[in-house]
């Protein structure tokens, strides 16, 4: 069997019993019952995930995945196209907005070369695994081969298995790529059956023209393509993105693990969508860190039955409102591990 | 001069030139303009509240304080009197909620004993500043006398100014004190002229016939006394609380000291509103946390023209939605800070 089916058979249901334990202690512990909200939700849901009543987070880690896509040459963003490497290198001094927030949470960052153009230099973060130097413009017709699309959802299971074996119990897929909204409101379109216009928005700040173009751009490439809503698949094979197809075998294997994703913005929720069309089961596995700016987000997260924990007008990627998230996540864990009962503190319960 | 006046008369607006610069910093770090949306505001904001293009926030302090409410005989918690000295107890041995959460986030807790019914014990962390014990009942005339609501604000003022000068540069006041949903319903109704039902919500979980019965209290209470809500001083003292006088004094003394303040929800508001209707220019100091459960908390934040942060579901009170927003404000100070910018990591900028 391959690796993308041996993965997707190893997932499993949420464990119950850890969560009606986890219920259970949260009702006891000082304070009005249900008075954390969502807090007490994620911990139960955390519980379920890793098969704990008590579970500890101790190693959070940041997978960041870039890739180069052909659609740019169509003019879809604002910005060239050597900014995906130049912002690799960047991830790699430290300097880009998601390693500020992946320490400022205490998460380590792990960097994925899935498909960029250049070449990259080796260095101790960065797993450099291209399946090709770019995807191939789907105006023209499939962005990939079938093969290649199986290919970068195996090296996401690969490099998220590596790294669980390393210790990390959450993991938070983030990517980088010039263009990637571009195929991101292809996927949701192709999946919801809604309009291009109503899943597609800015990127990083295209205007009206700009907008309009891009919508113009994303119709032609799904009526040269077709893309089968029913084999996600073909879906990421001809309208998809190397680093999204490496974004969902990370989500895959992490599931079959039962360690917790946070899904970031828009382009990891795609890639979160493929996961959960390929294995309907990952979606027990699945948080959403906040409401993207990006106008697709939505029907993306109502297919995923997700409600977004942060709303903070983010539109930036890489990770970064899910390493926000993943303190809200870890947060959670230890009100239930660390707060008193109201038998330890010798506090009265209600009347 | 009062302490009281001298306090207000040191509050000055916002520097401008800080902000500009911070804004113009934002600008050039390795983003999309406006890609990080609030967390860029928040970050500007706090360079015009700290007067520094580049803020760097190194002491987090909350301030968690406790006040017993003689309104409670007229049944209107769930919770016995007891358990604001029993939760004192909890956080001074750190297992409530909020010791959890400032762990989590970096934040020291310093607790305040501002009129609780019973003795407490002499510890580090705990500064005993009894007004009296308990507010008396405001079902049958004011919780307090004027000279006491003074009293109070400036014991808050004083404990906000002895943290300041230990090197506190973001503070969280939190509060503890059954019944105290109460006086903010009753605050909020006075200052805001909505009926009772519109900003009276359940607390720590009554039910409807609860709910109906503590509406019914307050506007008994509200007639009963009349408070001015041109006159902040006259509504504390009629329908007020020992700790949200000294919220309110640690909001305006926070503010006199360039020190911004991140309210939690009902309870810290009602502290942060009567603050403000003393003195409107403490206003820009302020951050809202999160959107409570506790339905008067809305017009609260009307009148503050806050938006909050977070919106969990919460309504434990104790600082603990602050505590989490605390994170994300220190996160916005290290994007600022910390990010390289298109020049130091030569990244092309847009096209």
């Amino acid at each position: 069997m391959s690796k993308l089916q041996t993965t997707i058979n190893a997932i499993a249901p949420l464990d119950e019993g850890a969560m009606a334990a986890a219920r259970e202690r949260q009702d006891q512990l000082t304070k009005p019952r249900g008075s954390l909200g969502q807090l007490e939700d994620i911990s139960v849901h955390i519980a379920g995930i890793m098969g704990d009543p008590r579970p500890i987070i101790k190693d959070k880690v940041v997978i960041t995945v870039a890739g180069d896509h052909g659609i740019v040459v169509e003019g879809v963003s604002l910005y060239p196209q050597e900014v995906t490497a130049q912002m690799v290198l960047n991830f790699l001094h430290g300097g880009a907005a998601i390693n500020v927030l992946a320490r400022h949470v205490g998460a380590r960052v792990v960097v994925v070369d899935a498909g960029v153009l250049s070449d990259l230099p080796e260095h101790p973060d960065l797993r450099i695994c291209k399946i090709a130097r770019g995807t191939r413009n789907f105006a023209k017709g499939p962005a990939m081969t079938r093969e290649q699309a199986v290919q970068s959802i195996e090296v996401g299971i690969e490099i998220v298995e590596a790294e669980i074996a390393k210790g990390a119990d959450v993991v938070v897929p983030g990517e980088m790529g010039i263009g990637n909204t571009t195929p991101a409101s292809a996927i949701i379109a192709t999946f919801s059956g809604l309009p291009v216009a109503e899943v597609t928005g800015r990127g990083t700040g295209l205007d009206d023209a700009g907008l309009a173009h891009k919508i113009a751009v994303i119709e032609n490439a799904l009526a040269v393509n077709r893309p089968n809503a029913n084999d996600a698949l073909d879906v990421l094979s001809k309208v998809g993105g190397f680093e999204i197809g490496v974004i969902a075998g990370i989500v895959l294997g992490a599931a079959a693990h039962r360690v917790a994703v946070v899904l970031d913005g828009f382009i990891c929720t795609a890639g979160g969508l493929i996961a959960a069309e390929l294995a309907p089961a990952v979606k027990p596995y699945l948080f959403s860190a906040h409401n993207s700016v990006e106008i697709g987000h939505r029907a993306m997260l109502e297919r995923l039955e997700l409600t977004p924990m942060l709303d903070l007008g983010l539109r930036l990627g890489e990770g970064t409102g899910a390493a926000l998230a993943l303190s809200l996540v870890e947060a959670a864990t230890k009100i239930l591990n660390e707060m008193a009962t109201f038998a330890d503190a010798g506090v009265a319960d209600k009347e």
